[in-house]
């Protein structure tokens, strides 16, 4: 999808926090939209923002992102948390990565400038990524789409977690598996480069509709399931050591009871991440092997 | 999918030999089809059919299957092998299970006449299975969809291989990885719980359209790939200790030099499979975990 440049008029910008490490991509895209005449509404700071959610609440804060267009600057995780917060979850972003591998970002620290020159010459294109919804019964949580997983993990490090998954196919619901683990994993196909990875799960094409439902070290070989898109998973489990937590997209977490059902599905509401490559899901897949020894010589 | 039972009135059988295991349940078949009024074109001996390949000039014999319906009874193996020969691609197949696990099978041996009655009356479905095509460059070779996984592997056991896997999406061309291992496992979802998953492949839901990518014993840490049904992917291998072997849903080998390239994609011919059961993906995916110790109590 293109959209012509002249479109956007203004922006919001997140930032992690207004570090020397932020500082020289801040003024050049400042600079850079000052040129362009787009306005900048607000510069929030994701941290401080952060810091100050009593999460046992349950309060995500909701911020307004005025403009066409949210510009993110940092590492997977400010895009992560700016996702989350964003109120209008449908607004288009711009992530500017600061870190190593910059799976969410939509350009990097030395080619920003030149991106925004595509920005604005309208050659650019809006990925929808798929999100999940999650919902926990006996709960006033409002909990916004997450992007890559949600964790459903003992509360005691180290304390292992009898969860039970179930999932529901047209109007079937079946119990899929209930192993002694750390907890189970349940992601997005962008997710799948991340925890999900590290917990043995497939890579997903990003242009695939899928869930990828993975256990987290499995006291026996269960593997991971990827499952249609329309699959509702339902995650409770037995009384055990510990009660269970949920932890969304590495960033927020919440405590539960060990009786709360966590729902996931698929959001209505993808994220729209804007890119300049067409087969950007090819390269991420392609990242994956090469940062981990699978590269050709 | 439902098809009146009057529609059946001839069937083609395959059956793995005339041994005493499955003397009983062919003795039983026969009779029922008998009592219906439906022909029994022929019996074929698919393991005496198969003793005969020459495999290394690529004929894999085409065996006319006469009537409405190809009928196999054994394990996976002679469902694989019926499936590969069969001359008519579109046939459906009702396969009756002797074997412990019977993932492909639409009944089994102590249920089959009971089924069989749900046959006649027309209370079955018959599924579409997603299957793969095999190109070899520089060969001659015609070789039949592939209902579970191309195993592009060394030729010597033991010996390393170096694998060179790119996808082709849309009209780019990518390497994907290469790593010295035993090879590479391309699956469908239904193969998905054969070999795939066996190297620590996902278990995909035989809903998805999706094709998926294991490493064999990779040296370094590659994981499965989960690809869309569009994607093509190439296999070629540099030139190391051993040329490779391509294995067929674990039927047919056939030598390859390193130079020659594999390619794989979805095929326009699925499998049509009869069940009487219309959530069977999601039996399948639990079973995975029951077989292998992740019952819930």
């Amino acid at each position: 999808m293109k959209t012509r440049s002249n479109l956007i008029k203004g922006v919001t910008i997140y930032i992690p926090d207004k570090n020397e490490n932020i500082v020289n991509v801040l003024n050049g895209l400042i600079e850079r939209l000052d040129q362009e005449n787009v306005k900048i509404y607000d510069i929030i700071k994701i941290k401080e923002v952060f810091d100050d959610i009593n999460l046992l609440s349950g309060q995500i804060p909701q911020l307004e992102s005025r403009g066409d267009l949210a510009i993110a600057i940092g590492g997977d995780g400010t895009v992560l948390k700016t996702l989350l917060m964003v109120r209008d979850k449908e607004m288009p972003i711009l992530a500017i990565g600061l870190g190593e591998l910059n799976f969410m970002s939509s350009t990097d620290k030395t080619s920003y400038l030149e991106d925004l020159d595509k920005l604005f010459q309208g050659r650019f294109y809006i990925r929808s990524e798929m999100r999940l919804d999650v919902k926990v019964s006996d709960t006033e949580l409002e909990i916004p789409p997450i992007l890559n997983e949600v964790l459903y993990h003992s509360s005691k490090i180290g304390k292992t977690l009898l969860p039970i998954v179930k999932i529901r196919m047209r109007n079937y619901v079946e119990y899929l598996w209930s192993v002694k683990s750390d907890g189970v994993l349940v992601s997005t196909p962008i997710g799948s480069t991340a925890y999900s990875y590290a917990a043995g799960g497939p890579i997903l094409d990003t242009d695939l509709e899928a869930i990828v439902i993975t256990p987290l070290t499995p006291t026996t070989k269960i593997p991971s399931y990827v499952v249609n898109p329309d699959t509702k998973i339902f995650l409770t489990a037995e009384r055990l050591r510990s009660n269970p937590s949920i932890v969304l997209d590495g960033q927020v977490i919440i405590d539960l009871d060990w009786t709360q059902e966590v729902e996931v599905s698929k959001s209505s509401k993808p994220a729209h991440i804007i890119t300049f490559q067409k087969n950007t899901n090819m390269i991420r897949m392609k990242r994956v092997a090469e940062r981990y020894g699978g590269v050709r010589e």
